[in-house]
């Protein structure tokens, strides 16, 4: 007698488990959801309906955590989607209390803070496998296939690996590109799926955190572009969409320019006017990205522009300050650009994003190769590249040239080295360079863009002004420095307040 | 029969220790002294004995906690000159066991993260006074009148005071400016002291902790505009060190100017060669820029050129990656500066300084204004500058005209909006964009100076970009946005995959 008990319980219907779960029931699996909030497990009773037309119901709703324990095959699969931090916890410690065994597993999809997912782990060793998966894509990409980056037991990953691989993303192994089906009921069943297993527990959330800052840096950048074009060529917002869908054929083909030129294309169906004019221009955050700064920070990591799109997200929240400091701070006195100069500079602004995103990846990676050396863990870059290629939000077609990089040289040190990406920059800088100098001048800020061509000149400089900031710091505080003519762990001092200020040796 | 006991008792004879102790016993406290590393104490002992010529020994040392506890007045002041973290509590554990009571205080001057110091305050109640007060100087400033920000219990603080106000560093009421005398024995007594009560325990810490990130951002620029003038002008140290001294009779002096003119004009006394040639680009770092970049991140405040400070650290510690990248990665193609551009230039550079300098200090003020408001904390910003002017690392003629500002309004709520700093940028700007321009079309990296400007023109933007980066938010994530046209707190969320795409309130 076959088990007529559910494959997999669901706790959280909220706009990113709805579509999880209905993904899931797609892909054939029998699911049974409980939410707290009742009015969700109905709003997702409806939506299932709406779908299935006249089929019969393919959702399954619960009222209790014992009941969804007992109406789910054991050992349970439980997937949570509830809210980063205290939630997760509270539904672990519930469905203990329910009966949940030491080999039931718990997967936490929600956007936890990498770190407390270790913890986690820790605290529930011998109760049960906590599990991660750190999901990626939006609600669209829950729905018919987000990039999906989980981590944790490698035991528990043997059972969870199918689900995943049925509901990730698909990208055609062919071209590189995804495989896009948004049609409730056929979901895409061939292709690469985009989802394989990171590490040990933490990693998954920390590759997708990182994942987070590399998309705060994407989206600041096709920002300051889209600011030039609107404040220095004076572009209408559908022509500025006009030359991004011509970008997405090209190198800056992605998902995040596909969405900015759909954006800049929208009337807004209030005014008529162009939706992007009627929008505040108070970005909010979620955390993640800065969480990518603070540990770029920690970890001594170099991430700028990640840095930097955190900041400007902050400073835009600051619209009372920057309204009153308009009137008041000069800006330089600039011509108008001339029509016939539009098409170079355009062409400049380009080149300007393509660079800088390859920097912005370089850093990204470089922290996460910084943290996996920390932590001990072995991540494989390739993999990862290949995983955010769909699904995800910061998909594009240059994920695939990141991927290619790593499979060639799996030690790669920083993305900037790879032959691949050394010749595009070589051969894209200097239009680059003459972007971000005449925003420079011409008074609109793009601290991204410039922020990662500083990187890469920094990068590229054997020798940086960081001697005369190592005197300094002896001359002040005896912090002691190294010298070019022996080894690096002799320490020098000089007696500055001494005639001739002689160099010692400490 | 007057006590013949100490003033003083002082933990901790290490290179800051050894030198406030002295400047104590130059003011007149009789201080007694222990360490639990005796060489230190007898480096004290002759130290002391080599400063006082035939004069009767100053310095009293002592054998334990609790010999300390009994040479020393009750109740105790003590001071602890102790590594920052654990040390400092196992100092005052050890104080506890040998009979420390409730009136005692003790005085924490290490670099304590300020967080810690707030949870020790609330450990030692009932049980010590715990106290602390961030001292900035350096070596020298320990000895001759170091710049004080004490915090705490304000009980304490009427018995602390006279103390910080002898040894502190004192500035000419008439000029502003540093009264300096490096005589042992002779300390300064007349001028303004550089001590002032900052706030609640942690406060001090906090604005310490901001005035290290300020000094790493400071300290970038100078390098900075040091290698431009050394690679893109040619110029040798000795040439740069003259324009140093120059800058340093004007809006840029100094203390960072006056000791890197000195740096840049030393031979090395092994070589012959000039010494900062000799020094290797490694920059290292203690923490405290770090701690800035982070608490402004957790803040939302943006302070990107502090960020970019710690970063370029960061980054000059890949020495190996810098060497291959160097021999790999392109830059420009740049033809010398015509030798008859070089004052031109040089001037452009003085300008981009002192601009990216008052934006600097714009973020790090910033800063502990949002600090001050999340704490509870009420910190006076004039008093601030003013106990800057002399004695610590960033000591400058400036901050006497960011006192002002702050005089002039005590709410101004960002310093780019005092009319001094708007007309100083305003006449300086045209310089500064032209020398990152021409930095950034050069291939040499200026990430500090062209933050500080992506700063200032986006603060001086009554409209960013951030319209786009919402739409786009509410694209992939449902984030919704505000309207320009309706109040900032109606929601609004776009049906994108919608006909006509409506615009709904949510």
């Amino acid at each position: 007698m076959s088990d007529s008990r559910c494959d997999i319980g669901f706790i959280g219907a909220g706009v990113m488990g709805k579509n999880l779960i209905l993904n899931l029931v797609d892909n054939g699996y029998r699911v049974c959801a409980f939410d707290l909030d009742h009015g969700r497990l109905d709003a997702l009773l409806a939506q299932d309906a709406k779908e299935r037309g006249d089929q019969p119901p393919r959702v399954e709703v619960c009222n209790s955590y014992t009941e969804l324990l007992a109406r789910v095959k054991a050992p349970h699969l439980v997937i949570l989607s509830v809210p980063a931090g205290a939630p997760v916890d509270d539904v672990c410690n519930k469905l203990l209390d329910a009966g949940l065994r030491a080999d039931d597993i718990v997967i936490d999809t929600g956007n936890s803070l990498w770190t407390d997912s270790v913890k986690r782990a820790r605290r529930y060793e011998g109760k049960l496998i906590f599990f991660t998966t750190a999901v990626s894509g939006g609600e669209l990409g829950a729905r018919f296939g987000p990039s999906l980056m989980p981590s944790g037991d490698r035991y528990a990953w043997a059972r969870i690996e199918p689900v995943w691989h049925a509901i990730a993303a698909k990208v055609d192994p062919a071209s590189g590109q995804p495989i896009e089906r948004f049609e409730p009921g056929n979901p895409v069943t061939e292709g690469e799926p985009c989802a394989a297993y990171i590490g040990p527990i933490g990693s998954g959330h920390f590759v997708k955190m990182v994942h987070n800052g590399i998309e705060y840096a994407d989206m600041q950048m096709i920002c300051e572009v889209y600011d030039v074009m609107r404040s220095a060529l004076e572009m209408t917002p559908q022509e500025i969409a006009e030359i991004l869908r011509e970008w997405n054929k090209g190198v800056l083909h992605s998902y995040l320019i596909d969405i900015s030129a759909q954006v800049l294309d929208t009337p807004d169906s209030i005014t008529g006017k162009p939706l992007v004019d009627m929008i505040l221009d108070r970005a909010g955050q979620k955390g993640t990205g800065l969480w990518t700064a603070v540990d770029a920070l920690k970890l001594g990591c170099p991430a700028p522009s990640i840095a930097e799109a955190v900041f400007a997200r902050a400073l835009s929240t600051r619209k009372v300050l920057r309204t009153r400091a308009a009137k008041k701070l000069a800006g330089p006195d600039v011509a108008p650009v001339a029509k016939d100069k539009r098409d170079e500079i355009i062409a400049q602004l380009h080149d300007a994003l393509y660079c800088a995103k390859i920097c912005v990846y370089a850093q990204g990676f470089d922290l996460m190769k910084l943290a996996a050396r920390e932590q001990g863990w072995e991540l494989n870059f390739a993999e990862i590249a290949r995983i955010w290629r769909a699904g995800c939000i910061i998909r594009a077609v240059f994920l695939q040239s990141i991927s290619d990089a790593y499979e060639r040289d799996v030690k790669l040190s920083n993305l900037l080295l790879d032959d691949f990406f050394v010749e595009q920059i070589a051969s894209h800088q200097g239009n680059w360079r003459r972007a971000v100098a005449d925003a420079t001048i011409g008074g609109i800020p793009v601290p991204a863009l410039s922020s990662a061509l500083s990187y890469y000149d920094a990068f590229r400089r054997e020798s940086l002004p960081a001697n005369l900031l190592q005197a300094q710091r002896d001359f002040f505080g005896a912090h002691t420095f190294s010298r070019v003519d022996r080894p690096e762990q002799e320490k020098y001092h000089v007696l500055w307040s001494e005639a001739g200020r002689p160099v010692k040796k400490v």
